[in-house]
């Protein structure tokens, strides 16, 4: 560290504030794309509702994480970018982070286990990402993040646990607000929390006494465990075929949604595999079952009679086998 | 027939006036989807070429079929109507007709094969069908529709060799054109030529000089070789994997694109099977090979430098086995 001149700053983790949420959108605008609001009257039928799905599988990179990585690249000073930006996701926040990087024409350093799938290896490089190769356990995948962090001066954005990353997701809910006029409620996927934190943010903001609410798999049910607990849980990484939920809730996201008292729906991998394939025949579209978790809720009819904002989160996965073609 | 105070009248089948192209386009507003237009950065790269994807695979019954069979169920009188439809297509016209009548709230005879498909039975009964069977020849096809149509005075509308079915077709071009400035070539697969002789009429009087081709399958490649030579032909249907452009071109639409001079490109069952997966994976919406031939055509850089329409005709496919998980 002795040759960099200013160490970096640790990262944000303030609920984001109205300023941060505008800035955040000022930021993205012209840089992700604003994607559409589908409808479908086979699934409104099925689901007693009228539901309004905004297609984040649409997004730069396959998935919403593009808002929050754009939102921390480009907010970040010009001394501080040329350093790089660096994390150890190497799912689509990894991607997402590469992509928005290599948009501000600085480096991305993704650290990565040896032992990750090729896919992903070359999704990363495609974006023109930098793979720092790490063992395949927690702790040195830290140590290997805080010796890139540490020799690049690169600035660490973390998946959800960063006020950047929480603001820059908001805007996918503040766009499907201007777009949608009276919805009753907006539901999102729940991982790490960061999209449905930022759709309560902007619910509270923008959305004029529109409900929030999450939706986890059975076999991933930590937020809801934790957040009727009072106490944020962080199991082991379940088995989901929802294979973006299997992040546990982080203290910036479980604050946010403790304090908007934020209920979650669950649903089972049967139910997840099934609203996968039926949005694949019906809507023609391809969404990844993550993103299935929050319409698998609303085919429960669950929201009967409401208007519902579905947050599609992404529409990345390995088109090899398909979630139905897999052994149960 | 005896009981039938007019008989029902023969299908119109000259190519479509102006005036009927401008009626078509009144009739199908606000039943069927006016379909979004969607681009793609990476198959801009890929094509050297700048697309824009008409997205009839979003539309109702999930192709542009609809198109002209709302046309042709819409355009007749409350008598005729009342008598209801007819066609011996079971695949995507057929449902496409089953789902218009009902909008209408007619009948529509669709006559089938014994051993079709479940699936494809399943399609119709779903959208408001009636099925009547027949032996799986072509003579029974025919004489089986002749006489649901003696017993019943429905009309018979044929699935392309149809002023109105060609007419409803050409909508999916003019709204591109209406959505999309300056383009220099619009782009149709062709199977019986009904959505590419839409095309050629729509570009030749909204148009403004842009240029429209065709794309085949070289497995099935006889609209190429016949618009070449000068001579419709009708050879049997051919093993391509896209299935919705097995059938040969109809007197009616031989004529249109013949005095259009239509140009045709080929694509091999790779480079389509190729094609269709870069689009599940990129664009992430669901087309059946069938569309995918007027991309793959524009992938193989056929276009490069040129603003480019296609004209993505469809999303039906078996989601049980992919295109590019059958045995070659």
């Amino acid at each position: 560290m002795a040759d960099s001149p200013d160490p970096p700053p640790s990262r944000p983790t303030h609920r984001p504030s109205l300023r941060e949420l505008e800035a955040a959108r000022a930021r993205i605008d012209g840089r992700a794309h604003r994607t559409p609001v589908l409808t479908s009257s086979t699934l409104d039928r099925l689901s007693m509702a009228t539901l309004f799905f905004k297609c984040e599988n649409f997004q730069r990179g396959g998935a919403f994480k593009f808002r929050g990585a754009c939102n921390a690249v480009f907010g970040l000073s010009d001394e501080d970018a040329a350093r790089g930006v660096a994390t150890h996701s190497s799912g689509n926040h990894g991607q997402a982070l590469a992509l928005a990087a290599r948009m501000r024409g600085v480096n991305a350093h993704i650290v990565m286990p040896e032992n990750a799938p090729a896919a992903k290896r070359a999704a990363v490089l495609e974006y023109g990402g930098q793979i720092t190769e790490c063992a395949p356990t927690l702790e040195a995948r830290e140590t290997t993040l805080a010796t890139v962090v540490a020799q690049t001066g690169a600035t660490f954005v973390h998946p959800y646990d960063d006020t950047r990353i929480v603001a820059g997701q908001s805007t996918a809910t503040r766009e499907l607000l201007e777009d949608v006029a009276d919805l009753d409620r907006i539901v999102a996927p729940v991982g790490g929390g960061g999209l449905l934190s930022g759709a309560v943010l902007s619910a509270h903001h923008f959305g004029r006494g529109v409900l929030v609410s999450g939706a986890e798999p059975k076999l991933a049910d930590d937020a809801r465990r934790g957040l009727k607990r009072g106490e944020r849980l962080t199991p082991k990484p379940p088995k989901t075929i929802a294979d973006g939920l299997r992040t546990a809730l982080s203290p910036l996201t479980f604050g946010i949604l403790r304090a908007a008292d934020t209920a979650i729906d669950v649903v089972s991998e049967a139910q997840i595999v099934d609203a996968t394939r039926l949005v694949w025949e019906r809507m023609k579209i391809v969404i990844e079952p993550s993103a299935a978790v929050a319409i698998a809720v609303a085919l429960t009819t669950a929201f009967a009679g409401e208007r519902v904002g579905i947050l599609v989160s992404g529409g990345n996965l390995d088109l090899d086998i398909l979630p139905w073609q897999r052994p149960a």
